[in-house]
Formats: C-alpha cells, structure tokens, sequence
C-alpha cells in the first residue's frame, strides 16, 4: 500500500492512474466497520484509496476532538490486509494552509437529528468530504449507513453540486449483542458497554411496534423509547422515525429507518435501522 | 463548435477528451471582453469550453433576471468566430432538478462591497461555478477582472475546496471613451451611455489620487469620489480602494485596486482599477 501525506504527491499518483477509482474517507481508529467500506469499493472500482483525518471542523467545542483515537500504525496494517491500494493521511497544516474561509453550507435537515445536539458538524463533514473529493477525485466513494445522516447528506451534497461521482452506503456492522462498530465504543466503562447494546435493541423494538401498529402515532412511540432509555440510565438524545431520506414519514411511506443517539455517561453512541412496513398507517 | 445542453452528452464529451481543457463560464450576451476570456484560456488550454446559463441564483428580488439579455444564436456566431470547442448550454432544469438545497457559504468578503447591495448574490455566483467546475472537469477557468470580488471570492472558493484547477482573471476591455464593456451598457439610454465613462473616469481619478498622497485619508478620497458622481446624476453604490485581496489596504501595501459601484437610472454599473504605489502611505 502506498502511503501518501502531501497533495502534490497525492495529485501525481490520481494523474498516472487509470481505471476507477473508489474511495473510502475515515477518521482512522479503524475497525471491521471500515475495512467492510473497503472491500465494497473494492467490488465497484479498480482501485481504492482511504483517507485517515481527524477534521477538526466537524467537532465541537467540547467534544472529543483530542482524544479522539489516532491509531496510524495499526490502521496502515488493517488497510494493508485488506489489500488497500492507497492511504492518504495528511495532517491538519496540509488541509488547511490557511483557516478554512469556505464552507458547505447544507439543507435544514442538516440541524435536524444530530445537528440539534451538534452544531455545525454536518457542515464540518461535508466541507472536509468535498475538500477530500476534490483531492482523490475518486469515481465512487462508500459511507456506512451507521453514519445514516452523514450519509444522507452526503449524497444531496454530491447531487446537489453536480460531482461526478457515485455514493454507496455500507451496512453496518454489529457485535454479536447488536452493538454498532464505532470508534467511540474504547470510551466505554465495561459495565457501559454491557448496557450499550440497548440503544440497538431499543430501535429494533420500535421497528417491530411501527410494523405491528402503524405509523399513526409515532411521536407517543418515540417519546416511550426515548424515556426507556433513560430509565436505564442512558440521556437520551433523540428516537425518530424518518423516511429514507430522513424526511417525517407520510402515511404511505413503506421504506422507513428509526434512529437514535443517546449519551451512556460521558459517551455518545448512535445507530439506526432500516426498516419496511407492509401495512400503511 | 459542439453545442450541449444536456449533462449525459456533456460527461461523454469531456470522457473522451484528452489534453487540458479551457473554462470560460457566462451569461452569454456575449462581447469583446468574453471572447478575450475564450482567446485566454485558448493561450493555456487545448480545449476550450464555454457555459451559457442565467443564473437565477445569483440574482436578487427586483433584478434584472427577467429582462437579462438572451441572445443565443449571435452568441454561438461569435463563439464559432473565435474557434470555441464547446458550448454548454443547459436550461434551468437540467441544473435545476430539484430546488438546489446545498450551496457555497463564502468568506466575509462576500458581504462587502457589492454583497452590501446584492445580498446572496456571490453565494448564488460560486455556487453555479462549482456545479459547473464539477461537470465541466476543467483544468483552468477564465474569470474577467471586470467582476474583480467574483474573481476574488472564486479563487478563494477554488483553494478552498483544493478544486483542481486554475484560476485566470482575464482583462477587462474598454469602449474608447474608457466604460467597461458590460452586458448590462445596453440597458442604458443614449444620454446615460455618454455619462457612463465617468465611473472609470472617477476610478482613475482616485488611483491618481492613492498614488500622489498616499494610503493616509483614503475614506475621504473615497467619500469624495462617491459625492462627485451623486453631483454627476449617479446614485453611487461604493467607491473603494482595497488591496488585492480586497482587503483594506495596510501602510505597506503597495498593490491595490480602486473598485466602483454605481447606478445611472435604473442600471448598475461596476467597474475598477488595479493600481500600484511607489510611495507607502
């Protein structure tokens, strides 16, 4: 695997390259969770490249920024497991010569879900992910669906600017208890990440309710689970039920996705599931 | 000269494409200063293509959006006569499926000068040139210094974003009374042409000026030059000298550019200078 950390080397391997080009953006710390995005832009394009960035724009004041797991090393053997053609790993100096002045600027959905609780970060990843396309100028880039949001708007963004490129959405993977991968998981207790596992359950039990009931009253479903949850000791962040495209559902929609975010101490987990309903509410 | 309207035929154009390609977006109503633009980009590039689009977005409630000259069939004439590659010609649906949802959100700079009066208008102007960078794929794009903020503001955007590509201000031509070449000089009644050239007469009044004295009581060089037009008939807009970044000159700056905004009646005209000190101010 070849390792890349300045732009013009970066500029001089996509010029000679020919073939597609897939490409996986990560913050590193990576687990089976990514090397999985890997192996599905491997099934799609020639090559695959993937980026390890911590972005400073996407987190908040406050949020877990610098002890956010940087684990390169480890990373760059994963990567070279799963036959990776390149990594790009440039630091912060490389992606901002100057304070970043531009910025994508996203639809209200972007304050929706997370960004009530996280101001600004669907912002600070598209901006980075365009950046970051502009860089590989990949033919397809692969996002996993446990970052549903992101991924959703990542794809409007592409759309939205025209951006020759194709967006997947990798399924998520899971511990044998239902717990999302996540990079976040390290900063459980192990008493947390015992309990951790009832964020997934709780999605789940709210799919099965919606499928059984329907979609008629889905606040008083949503405001159940969130006050479950805090039953058991999490600060619950949000439950909804959306559309595939994280719109409110109408009473016709069939393809739906219940997610959740929900602080166990001071961590912050999300997950989602997709879901159909055979009978309309 | 190849004419496309639609994105399909333009992604299989620029595929099969080999050897650098030109970027000259417009309006059309094409002029001198445009085709300068195409013979530029001819003098750095293979191909060249060239954009004709109405930007809606760039335009506020109350502008001129409805009455913008469209003259497409002299344009393609005059494009031809300058050996023009490409044309791409979509209408608002093609970049329009949708409401576009995402846009550019742009550095201060963006709300000064002509952003004072024309709010939102840079976002509506980088926006459309980032989708069209995207579609066109080009290696270079040429910007007249005529709209010297928008050359500003995109080649910031384009940094900013490390789109792949440069960014060349082509120089703006003049009739021989001085005015800048502009679609916009149509608008304005026989009466009103004679007394357009006062806005670069004023331009190069104040670069005298800046030159003779000094950096040193510039806000009222600019007060000044603002009040002369009012006298002359003119509701002046801005009268500004900035370095050339646009940013307020400093002691030292010895690069700088007056920059003017202007109506006459109902047309706004802009215009400006670039200018160099020898004496620090």
């Amino acid at each position: 695997m070849k390792v890349i950390h300045d732009i013009a080397a970066l500029r001089q391997w996509r010029r000679q390259l020919t073939g597609p080009l897939g490409f996986v953006p990560t913050m590193g710390n990576l687990h089976a969770g990514h090397l999985s995005l890997v192996r599905l832009a491997q099934q799609h394009a020639q090559h695959v490249a993937v980026s390890i960035f911590v972005n400073p724009l996407q987190f908040g004041a406050g949020e877990d920024f610098d002890r956010y797991p940087r684990t390169l090393a480890a990373d760059i053997e994963q990567l070279e497991s799963v036959g990776t053609g390149l990594l790009f790993a440039p630091d912060a100096a490389t992606l901002f010569p100057i304070p970043q002045t531009c910025h994508i600027e996203l639809p209200p959905l972007a304050q929706d879900l997370c960004g009530r609780s996280r101001p600004g970060h669907f912002r600070g990843v598209a901006t980075i992910v365009m950046k970051l396309l502009q860089l590989l100028q990949p033919d397809m880039a692969c996002f996993g669906k446990k970052d549903y949001q992101q991924l959703t708007l990542i794809r409007l963004m592409a759309e939205a600017f025209n951006v020759p490129i194709e967006i997947l959405g990798g399924e998520t993977l899971r511990a044998d208890d239902g717990l999302a991968l996540s990079s976040r998981n390290q900063y459980l207790s192990a008493g947390q990440r015992e309990q951790a596992a009832q964020l997934y359950a709780t999605l789940t039990s709210v799919a099965a309710q919606v499928q059984r009931h329907g979609l008629h009253d889905l606040t008083r479903l949503e405001n159940e689970a969130e006050a479950a949850l805090a039953t058991a000791g999490w600060q619950p962040d949000y439950i909804r039920v959306r559309d595939r495209r994280l719109d409110p559902p109408q009473a016709a929609t069939r393809d739906l996705v219940v997610l959740g975010a929900a602080r166990l101490g001071e961590t912050r987990l999300i997950d989602n599931l997709e879901f159909i309903v055979t009978t309309p509410g």
